[in-house]
């Protein structure tokens, strides 16, 4: 499955492009007036390979939620059986991401990669596209684990290169059902106490930067616990030494169950030349895999917002990708990336809707 | 009316933006992670005199439209009577601020505060409180020319000190009109063939720096005509010599109608403690304006976005607003503003909907 995926992965289409390129210059509005909008409009169309591109609408909103064995190093204050809790709340409509959500017309589905303690929830579904699966309807959980939390990277590999593989395959599967089911864009979300750290060392071992670039304060730890992380990242990047052409022995030595599946959400999101909007750190670093897997992956990426923390900049740098917004969010589960929908909505909406100089009857210069 | 609206601006309630900070802190995130929307919904609690605020929903655009005198410097190499057949595009709901309105379930009113030619429509309204005046309705037109077109401000006022009250007025009349209507929030729009002329000689006007600082290249202009447009804007400042104590002096000598009736809008907004969105540097120019007149007025502005025009941030910066969006936008219409509106709606949003640390069952650090 994973490389039947990468293969189908292939690069934006040119012709569609130019025909994209050429289509805005006839909109009533000066030329390049609409900024990275008209850019982004363009690429979509290279990615759906015909101009204009389908309208991004049926947004789908993918949590995936893990544990981490690194939490037993204390990089966090937060206990680990939030991440439980907050999959609850998820699926209860009460975090900030089903606020967004909720606004923007998209559907939240949480996938359970790998979170280690109860779930305070009854009734999993595993069919994600069913008829309602979009629009106002209740969140959904899809129970998927590979294992009950990954193990403590810096004692031992985080997965086995088969576990890696199938929380890959998780997302690459995610990403096909929101796909079959209708979704024209797929969202990356996530949920994970103490998942800034593996994301860290991924941004790390893709990049090749210090620990101490692509490491950041996460949900805020102050100055004791923040050098700690830096050095916990550090001997973990020590410990495995990890080969960033080997990108599923990165996320085994070093990553997170949802990093993993997130890879291959983006990964299945390219294959089927669906556009991918990121969200933050977690989301970039697990993007860093996707590009290493596939490099023309990259093109299906749009970057949703620059996170606060350091390490998303790097990856985003690397990536080759500019964020629509920059609003100092560092809050995770999909919520940048539902701020920056409506800017990609809008600017493929252009395309359809905008009048020409000719049809409007308005003058040019 | 401008004396009583100026009048009715106050500060920032202090008792609820503590309220909203307390609440935001109970809010299942970690604290401070929504960035830049938290310290904009403490802000509106503070404008609302309440928390939470109301959702700014039922937001409504307005476009105003006027022509300029200075045109006949060749500015712009656009023809003046694209001014009214850009209204007539929005009325038909053509342009970009037609689809990003849809998209938004925004309402479109425009009001034609001086275009110089014929408007391409037959029936103007002038009752935009209407029970169907908000949502897919089609855009309205109000027709409230207070001279068809400023004068040269080279040769002489744009306008004389009147005329611009009356243009103030036709904004402060509309905004009322949208907020008894149901309107939760105000957006600024614009449209004015060489408008970006204007706009730079408020800025210098207002903020001081020279005309090589406030002017940019508006829809694209070349070299030549840019260096034209600068000196243009210096000769009209040079020959008026605006005192930035007197606003209605600076808007009579170098704005433009639409200018002055923002300016009115923006006030209107502030009297009525109804946040209003700006849009780019016609926006921005006019609320230079509006803090002149009333400096508690800057506390109901949420800058949309940083347009690409140089003097929109020397504008911005005066007023100490940092803009939500940031993508290389300058078209005007009111776009920049509409595709910030979601930022600012789930701002609000989140004190509404989101549990709290207790309600949701969640354990804090």
């Amino acid at each position: 499955m994973l490389e039947n995926t990468i293969a189908a992965v292939g690069p934006l289409d040119e012709p569609a492009m130019t025909a994209a390129r050429q289509l805005q210059a006839r909109l009533t509005k000066p030329a390049g007036s609409l900024g990275v909008l008209e850019e982004l409009s363009v690429r979509l169309a290279g990615l759906a390979g015909g101009c204009p591109p389908p309208v991004p609408d049926r947004a789908a909103v993918a949590i995936f939620a893990g544990d981490h064995g690194v939490h037993a190093q204390r990089v966090t204050p937060w206990p680990q059986e939030v991440t439980g809790q907050m999959v609850g709340n998820f699926l209860a409509g009460g975090a900030v991401v089903n606020t967004f959500a909720r606004q923007a017309g998209a559907s939240v589905t949480v996938i359970d990669v790998g979170v280690a303690g109860p779930l305070p929830v009854a009734d999993p579904v595993d069919d994600v596209d069913a008829p309602d699966s979009f629009g106002p309807a209740m969140p959904r959980l899809v129970s998927a684990p590979v294992r009950r939390g990954t193990r403590d990277m810096t004692v031992t590999a985080a997965m086995t290169r088969q576990e890696a593989r199938a929380a890959v395959e998780v997302g690459i599967g995610i990403a096909g059902d929101l796909v079959d089911a209708g979704a024209g864009i797929l969202l990356t979300g996530d949920m994970g106490i103490a998942n800034t750290t593996p994301a860290a060392a991924l941004i790390a071992a893709f990049t090749g930067v210090d620990a101490v670039e692509a490491t950041g304060r996460g949900t805020g730890v102050d100055d004791p616990t923040y050098q700690h992380k830096i050095e916990v990242v550090r001997a973990a990047l020590r410990r495995h030494d990890p080969d960033p052409e080997d990108p599923l022995g990165v996320l085994a030595a070093v990553g997170g169950l949802e990093h993993a599946a997130l890879a291959g959400f983006v990964l299945g999101a390219a294959a089927r030349r669906v556009p991918v909007l990121l969200d933050g750190v977690i989301a970039v670093s697990a993007a860093l895999a996707a590009a290493a897997f596939a490099p023309d992956s990259v093109a299906a990426m749009v970057a949703g917002h620059r996170s606060a923390e350091p390490g998303a900049t790097v990856a985003l740098r690397r990536l080759g990708l500019t964020p629509l917004i920059d609003l100092g969010l560092r809050l995770g589960e999909g919520t940048g990336a539902l701020l920056a929908l409506p800017v990609v909505t809008g600017a493929v909406r252009v395309l359809h809707e905008v009048a020409t100089f000719d049809s409007a009857g308005v003058a040019e210069k």
